[in-house]
């Protein structure tokens, strides 16, 4: 928000906030920028301030003026052949759906103190514990903190923690060893390092659709072909898998099956067993994301424990329970590829920080992480209930039973457009287009259960909508 | 080492012993075991363990008993093929040197408590200091270990470290801005980042050789094509600069000015100018690893900062001085290709963790680090002194002036049979093959000062080789 206590100008302040968002490409090339007169209502300031604002802009040659049409931002292709002429060489990077990632930027990096209906974790708050300092402090004694800083650690990291991670995954019947577990910086390298791993550049790879938006653009930004692979409630639509599996000989299918994000859908035993079949037939791999698992109901299905862990890999990891900033993920492989998961991790990153892989040993092994998932269960359905029922009542349907921590709304409008309007509005919503391989515009959104029970947040929803 | 006490028999132990070497392919397939009376003695145990320990490898399937030879270790293809038939899928990963990441997987991870010549860092007591425990414990107070743990934190990295990274390499005279950071993990986390965003697979990349084993297996995991460029004394062999630059337009330059890995060797003035006209000519980046610079001399001569941060992108890290486990790595990049960087970053491993970033801010902001790394370059001077002499006496000498962490230095032997043999005797080596694109063996080894002036290891060294 703007403030006039701030040691700049309101002006400077206005064309500052512009200009992240430009270069962060949350307001893409092309996007014309709010009339005057609605910038200046929207924050308060007056017409003067943002004509000022907008100039600066011209001058920074982000936007430019369209004769009687307003301000625009410009094309970044010319900005970096005007960076070029300027020294810098051409940038080669690959091509990734920069919109997408922008906002899943937002997604993880707040702007704003609203409550924020397109986050992908819970509140900070809804976190908090007593264990989580205490299982760090126990550590931070001078010795065990050397032992566990000054050297690299364990390749496949600390053996205490994939000990408690190997009794978790067989209580859950995935019958994983420790010696078949690779802790990751998240559940996002643990796919990195799958996919990178059993994919070359060019291979097709299936992925459900609506899924989440890092899958597809990582895929995409490591040159593999994604078929989508539409979900249904009870699983993947079979009937086009098969096709894929007669047509193109995908090598991994990639699968949420329990909470799946962004429909909640949980697998049903029948399609898992189908699914099984299909990858024993055609002889591929799965990589099941369990995300989830810390909010899954106790007799979910699992293709790795259908599976035994012989063709699948299980990842999961820490963020959406315990603390997404300590960036705990792991994964758990049969053996055939365990050793080259296992290099490619190395490739990577080397080893990862195992100070705080060993806190959260102890936070499992004392159930300090099972009474605390228990606590936001509860505390989940209070506030889907209320979520669900400010959705309805603002006109939104869902497209799926309402479950887990996300849901899949329809809002009857285009929600590429809202999600920019609502942007000016200081909220962050997640619109369709990212749930979709080709970012297919759509009237969906997904909406976080925990950050959405926010009665103004739906006002104005409800406002800007129209 | 075995030992009497433990709750596993002695044959079990020395069965497991080998059967971890044969699965991290520190003993590739083909390879002989030692003879039964041989590793009688090296392991101080009496023949008849020897033989029940082969026998269970023989049971597991590891190593094949051939008539009149003794045992070899089995084709891993045949066990993939052998997986197969029990229902696992068939490995697709990637073709990687399998036997370079075996070792370097050996050389972070210590198997034993000789002194390893070949390790890549310090022996943890060297970075013992009593302001790494502080800093942290300064920042486990609940609430700001609450507030770095649970939000993802800023995709570029903690804000407090990005500035003072930004004025450390000011004072080295590269300009960049805190909004020029990037953190990640480790420097080779950084290294893979540039390498995934500049390139796709199928592009030529050129890089030093002799150089770092995980950037030649991390790039032709990646798909790339490797053109390995001589580095001399003075720095890279600029004619086969030019002759690759003609022929295959590569797009990259992987290059390590300071202190070069093996050699030791520093760039010059001149040679760092004309590597600069050559990627101004051929319309190149350079990513310049500096992972050496808390040891490098005061007006070390840069690309970074001959060129300004235009065409070159600057990495760094801190597992050479404060905490490897830590896993603080950075790149500062020209704003032109920064965008692009961070998205690779965010589909990689999302965020970092803000905790050792935060801390290491203060290590360095204090002071603290840079006094650190005074001691430790003085400490490391009595080293390189002793191990210099040691080696000499031992009938080695030095391909490169001894400078800096390593030592590159001719044994008159083949150091991949080297190796072996010394791995046997508790000694992890760094064959000059490492070092190598292609891994074409050598009389060379790298050794590491600090863990090489020790009498013992060069007494069985000099035994072994012969």
């Amino acid at each position: 928000m703007l403030t006039r206590t701030s040691t700049q100008s309101l002006t400077e302040q206005l064309a500052a906030r512009f200009a992240e968002r430009i270069r962060n490409r949350l307001l893409p090339p092309g996007t014309r920028l709010p009339s005057v007169r609605e910038c200046a209502r929207q924050q308060g300031v007056s017409p003067h301030t943002v004509v000022a604002a907008y100039d600066q802009l011209l001058a920074q040659g982000l936007v430019e003026a369209r004769r009687q049409r307003g301000f625009y931002v410009r094309d970044s292709a010319a900005a970096v052949q005007e960076g070029r002429a300027q020294g810098a060489v051409k940038s080669v990077a690959m091509p990734l759906p920069v919109d997408a990632s922008s906002l899943i930027r937002g997604m993880f990096h707040r702007q704003s103190d609203k409550p924020q209906p397109g986050m992908g974790v819970f509140p900070p708050d809804w976190m908090e514990s007593t264990f989580l300092p205490t299982s760090l402090r126990r550590l931070t004694g001078t010795r065990a903190l050397q032992e566990l800083s000054l050297q690299y650690g364990e390749p496949a990291g600390d053996a205490a923690l994939r000990r408690s991670l190997s009794q978790k995954l067989v209580s859950i019947n995935v019958p994983a060893g420790p010696e078949q577990i690779i802790t990751t910086i998240g559940a996002t390298h643990a796919l990195d390092i799958v996919s990178r791993t059993l994919l070359r550049a060019g291979d097709p790879v299936m992925v459900e659709e609506p899924g989440w938006a890092i899958e597809f653009a990582r895929l995409e930004s490591l040159g593999m072909r994604v078929l989508p692979v539409p979900r249904r409630a009870d699983g993947p639509d079979l009937d086009v898998m098969a096709q894929y599996c007669e047509a193109h000989a995908p090598k991994l299918f990639v699968s949420v099956s329990v909470f799946h994000n962004p429909t909640g859908y949980c697998l049903t035993p029948g399609s898992a067993h189908r699914v099984l079949q299909l990858a024993n037939q055609h002889d591929f791999h799965i990589v099941e994301d369990d995300t989830y698992s810390h909010l899954a109901p106790e007799h979910a299905t699992r293709l790795c424990a259908l599976d035994g862990l012989q063709r699948t890999i299980y990842v999961s990891g820490f963020a959406k329970i315990l603390a997404p900033n300590w960036r705990i993920g792991f994964l758990a492989a049969p053996p055939a590829v365990f050793g080259r998961l296992l290099e490619t991790k190395l490739l990577a990153t080397l080893t990862t920080p195992a100070l705080f892989e060993r806190a959260l040993a102890w936070c499992i092994d004392q159930g300090q992480l099972r009474r605390h998932a228990d606590r936001i269960r509860i505390r989940l359905d209070g506030a889907r209930a209320r979520t669900v029922k400010l959705a309805l009542s603002h006109g939104c349907t869902f497209v799926s039973e309402p479950a887990g921590l996300f849901g899949w709304v329809d809002t009857g409008v285009d929600t590429d457009a809202l999600t920019q309007r609502m942007l000016d509005e200081g909220y962050l919503l997640a619109p369709g287009s990212l749930f979709h391989a080709r970012r297919r515009p759509s009237t969906l959104m997904r909406i976080n259960f925990a950050t959405a029970q926010d009665a103004e947040f739906w006002k104005v929803f409800g406002r800007v909508r129209g």
